[in-house]
């Protein structure tokens, strides 16, 4: 899974290339790279379990280039699924840009004229950088369940080393959807001064005890399926265990109001019921194609550790739930954003992290998006989260520029 | 599974007695009946999917006795996991009274010595009423798969058969929460002069796509356990994939809310993080106790076919969803109640309801109940929800007394 094992690229600030002209569309294509360390025992990275693990690899891709003073540098954390590949296609043939390509490249919402923008896959994820299923290089065999549990902490310590790695000594910004908030959040309690502004969006400062029950119940779907087999399969990978997780998280992605209006009670071909257990209603044919994709592109022992990293996410925890004092520490400036119809990581959440912030003297900004789309909002008002995202990261580079 | 098979009881109307004195709890004693019917061709029940279905049994309690005019009988109709069994102990040594006996008995709020109440097991079910695990007859193996897809009004109408062999013309009251409130609203659109009143609670007029969704990834998990077996399991029954599907639903029945309250992150033995995938957090533990205990009570086979039925439900699927035109015949007054957590039949869902019936000019009477507890409010709030069906039921009563 490592890729481009053991190397070690150096920093090519400028990855975005105008490349290839098809129709009307400029593909920027953009280069995957890859930083490993810790493959001495000084260099492994210290877990919140207690281990040290190396070697790590990290997966990651630049857009833009950082300017002289090293002032433009924004870190994009991606959700439980995503991916280092925010932007930009991998090649002229790509049919698929990355994950938040309205968002991010160049004249865009996050312009990559202007900006340096870093992007990189979680420790414990499966799009390149170290996870479970890498070979463990004591064994030569994938780690599976001897992969340590890793935490949101531990991905931000991984995501350091390589801050250090291309040589930015403080971010601009970033800017992270759900479990990128997360990790938002611990950037700026582990490594205030790292940090010049923030934007967590769609987030939490812990996880509920509803979406600890919903992670529960998607581990059991995973590991109940034959084809697991404690986490040692090869050829025959779980698939419908880990197709029926995806079904049940994407149900809590989006609203009941979406659902609705998009599905509502539509049958799928015939117009009557089947009488039958098949595909009648149109929300089951989206349900099915959905875990279907997911089992092509995602793996089911990185499913496990990375809900389990969000389950004992609690940026409090160390202050006994007082998330008042557990951002005391905070240098960074904030734009906090909620969606209105989101019932996973409900607005609530996002104004308890904006009122610690607030007694705290923080400055802080808070939009709750009057959307419908229910947590997916994240993905898909686009527009309105970048005008936001596009004024607030504007008006820090100035702040800076005229310090 | 059909216990006292082709026995035809008697009506035996005062089926609670004082029986036994423990400690300072008096027991009522109730002994569960069978009605058998459907054993020959032109008795059968024609079921909703066209077929002509028999023989069916169908378990029912009663309680208290019915009047001299025949006014007093109150059907109580159960939700998806309940049973026939509804007050009262089924013998001394029983240590667990029926699902609602707090609601109903000698002297509580649904009054056994005034009122004469009927409970049975729906069709499709697996508590002494036929479903998919009963012998079939003609094969002499269980139907499994090859009982046929019932709805709602399936179950309706093999209550219906039920009321007449008891020799109640008239209901004077029925209510029912969840799925029971379906069956609710199928009886006074199916049989409008059969019902004088009824009580509809934390329900709805049609399963909305985010309930489908969820019954979807339900019966995924079931026939995703190999040992499902397209239904045929034996002595191995599909454990874990059940399981999965009531730990599920379970998290659907309570409110975030309540969940929070009664769980939060509390953390279930040692006070730390294990960094493992076993049972950290107390909501992990009481979701898996949820479900192993409902296993041992519930049938596999009977889940599937009865949330496919409540898929199917849509009172208004014969007026092209127009919900008042549905509700045109309707002869009944109405109780509907909600509550103001329950995400799963939300409080809007109710809304619609009464708005169609009052465009109808139907006596409809409303409540929104200011509850933290989700859906299963229906079943814990039960000193709210009695004073209300108390009163409600007594005065129709007395118009009926007074006519």
């Amino acid at each position: 899974m490592l890729g481009r094992k053991g190397s070690k690229l150096k920093i090519q600030p400028k990855r975005v290339s105008k490349d290839s002209l098809m129709g009307n569309e400029v593909k920027y294509i953009v280069e995957p790279q890859d930083f490993l360390f810790g493959e001495t025992e000084a260099e492994k990275l210290e877990l919140d379990c207690g281990q040290r693990f190396g070697p790590v690899n990290i997966r990651y891709e630049t857009y833009g280039e950082l300017d002289a003073g090293g002032n433009n540098a924004i870190l994009v954390l991606h959700a439980l699924t995503g991916d280092a590949h925010v932007s930009g296609y991998h090649g002229v043939d790509d049919l698929k840009p990355g994950w938040w390509n309205d968002m991010i490249g160049s004249g865009k919402w996050i312009d990559t004229e202007k900006y340096f923008v870093v992007c990189s896959n979680i420790l414990g994820g499966c799009s390149g950088t170290t996870g479970p299923r890498s070979i463990n290089p004591e064994t030569r065999k994938p780690y599976n369940l001897d992969f340590p549990i890793i935490t949101i902490g531990d991905m931000v310590k991984a995501q350091y080393r390589l801050m250090k790695h291309l040589g930015i000594k403080k971010w601009l910004s970033m800017v992270g959807g759900s479990m990128g908030g997360m990790q938002a959040l611990e950037w700026v309690t582990r490594f205030p001064d790292a940090v010049g502004s923030v934007i967590p969006v769609a987030t939490t400062a812990r996880l509920s005890s509803q979406s600890i029950a919903f992670d529960w119940v998607g581990r059991e779907a995973i590991t109940a399926d034959s084809k697991w087999r404690e986490g040692n399969y090869e050829q025959q990978v779980p698939e419908q265990g880990l197709a029926t997780a995806r079904m049940l998280a994407h149900i809590t992605y989006l609203s009941d109001e979406s659902m609705a209006n998009k599905f509502g009670r539509e049958l799928q071909e015939s117009g009557s019921y089947s009488f039958g257990f098949g595909r009648d209603f149109a929300v089951e044919s989206y349900l099915q194609y959905q875990g279907q994709r997911f089992v092509e592109r995602f793996d089911a022992n990185s499913y496990l550790y990375i809900t389990r990293a969000m389950d004992y996410f609690d940026i409090s925890a160390d202050s006994d739930g007082d998330l008042i004092k557990a951002l005391e520490n905070v240098k960074s400036s904030f734009l906090v954003i909620a969606f209105s119809s989101d019932w996973l990581f409900p607005p609530a959440q996002s104004h308890d992290i904006v009122n610690a912030l607030l007694k705290n003297g923080v400055d802080v900004s808070f939009c709750e998006v009057q959307s419908g789309y229910g947590h997916d909002a994240f993905l898909l008002e686009v527009e309105t989260l970048g005008r936001m995202v596009s004024d607030f990261i504007r008006n820090r580079y100035q702040e800076i520029c005229n310090d």
